[in-house]
């Protein structure tokens, strides 16, 4: 087979998005094909006709494996694939969901769950994985920031424990749909109010509730602007998450997947506290813990 | 006059909504006009017609006074009303805006606020002096519930301090339009719930981060219904904004004005607390305040 030959396929199915990689066989991405038809805007039968379109004629006439990690392994996704439940590796062995065209193999990666406190990633896991392909004897803790950010903590090559944050979430609401709206007309960051922000709500995280107003009356009284407003918010829901996520970061060795301004915010924040974060690029690393996966089956140990 | 005739009008001009009272001679309401024409809908030259359409042939052909209250006064209303700082009284003179009907003669009364920590409130102001017509020595806390809950320290007639919590549209917001919908797709209520969230809140303030996701996993891995999982947000929120507002209700006499469902749910939070409400009626309360600022309007004391 040459090797810019078509040999297995990544998928990358999120609520909103889905990444797909037709692959080679010394596990390069041929192409990135990106589509906005995420897991919420399907129903189960809608999976396979989706991933044949965006495939479109790439597909050989032999049958190919498909390594599916994220959302449609959701109950409201193609097929559900149950948790698996911590402390464990990151999963390697999916459910295979039904399938009509017999050129797909499909394998669906389970998310993973935690009972007391009760939680649930699907998707991180596989970030994870391929996390620790890279630094395989890693101990200590990983903060995944997005939309709902985690905190998984990794010894053993196993997820120890983790929390998830709707932090990001929060700030998108709050920032756009709240009376804040009116205070954050603008762009921009203001380093030094966020610094002071993320102190604040770690040392009174009770004082968040009443902060929240004050912006919009400090925009009003005393015309605080929006680059100020939008570096508070993010400072105290940040200072308010580190707060309760204290056990993942204090004393540990804490790993930041990511470079963008939200990875380089986390950052910002606990290098106060005493913490020296490492920032790593997150780019590939879902599709490092999708090759994982896909060697796993393909050779099993 | 007869009694029944348009003696003067009293208007509660809000962000979403509008009420209109034409008065008798006797401070009796005649009627209540309702609209949704509240001042987000209305440019400032859009007052007027406005007010004029909905009172449509009442007007007689002498002058009204027109007395109003809330967010007509606002920087983006009908006319600027310069905010009243604390500690003072309610304001009872308003600011004239500019009318070309000469039937109406308005008066926009200003709203009140407090420079550090900052905040405002208009409208609240007109509720507060409602219940210092009745109460007029009381000396403690009054609490009103709302989208952006108000808690005001009263004492000899004046608003001494007060702080304003965006619990109401942070619940409105996390409950439908976050992932926490999911959660909260019927409606009920579980009171054994709402008080344990409110009891957690209140003793670890900083779990409120971490608590929010809980819900979602709770209801995906135990199962957690409707009516617990809006009874837990709910009780948390509330449980964080009384952590945040113990000074306004430890060792206070504290009065709840209203006696709806989130009167009720502020007032079962307390009670464990040692704090024994009064829920008073908030019925027409701005309408009593209204009614004091027309008559210092037109007898000057």
């Amino acid at each position: 087979m040459p090797t810019d030959a078509l040999s297995w396929i990544a998928v990358d199915w999120g609520t909103s998005r889905l990444r797909v990689w037709p692959m080679d066989a010394d596990d390069r991405p041929l192409e990135l094909i990106e589509s906005d038809k995420g897991m919420s805007r399907l129903t189960p039968d809608a999976f396979e006709p989706t991933l044949l379109d965006l495939l479109g004629n790439r597909l050989p006439d032999t049958t190919v494996p498909v390594m599916i990690c994220g959302m449609a392994g959701a109950r409201q996704g193609w097929a559900e694939a149950p948790y698996a439940a911590v402390p464990c590796e990151p999963p390697v062995r999916g459910i295979r969901p039904p399938v009509q065209d017999a050129r797909l193999s499909v394998q669906i990666l389970p998310g993973v769950q935690q009972d007391r406190p009760a939680d649930v990633m699907r998707g991180e896991e596989t970030q994870i994985a391929g996390f620790l392909v890279q630094e395989p004897r890693f101990d200590g803790v990983l903060c995944l920031p997005g939309t709902h950010t985690k905190w998984a903590h990794i010894s053993a090559r196993e997820i120890v424990s983790f929390r998830t944050f709707m932090t990001g979430e929060l700030f998108a609401l709050l920032s756009s749909q709240s009376v804040l709206r009116h205070t954050m007309t603008e762009d921009g960051w203001d380093a030094e109010v966020f610094a002071s922000a993320v102190s604040d709500s770690l040392s009174r995280p009770a004082g968040l509730a009443a902060s929240l107003f004050t912006l919009r009356a400090d925009a009003l009284l005393h015309g605080t602007g929006s680059a100020a407003s939008r570096a508070r918010l993010s400072g105290l829901l940040i200072g308010a998450e580190l707060a309760a996520a204290r056990p993942y970061w204090l004393g540990q060795e804490v790993v930041i997947l990511g470079e963008d301004a939200l990875a380089t915010a986390y950052a910002t924040a606990l290098e106060p506290q005493g913490v020296q974060p490492r920032l790593l690029p997150a780019g590939d690393i879902t599709l490092a813990g999708l090759t994982a996966a896909y060697h796993q089956m393909k050779d099993p140990t």
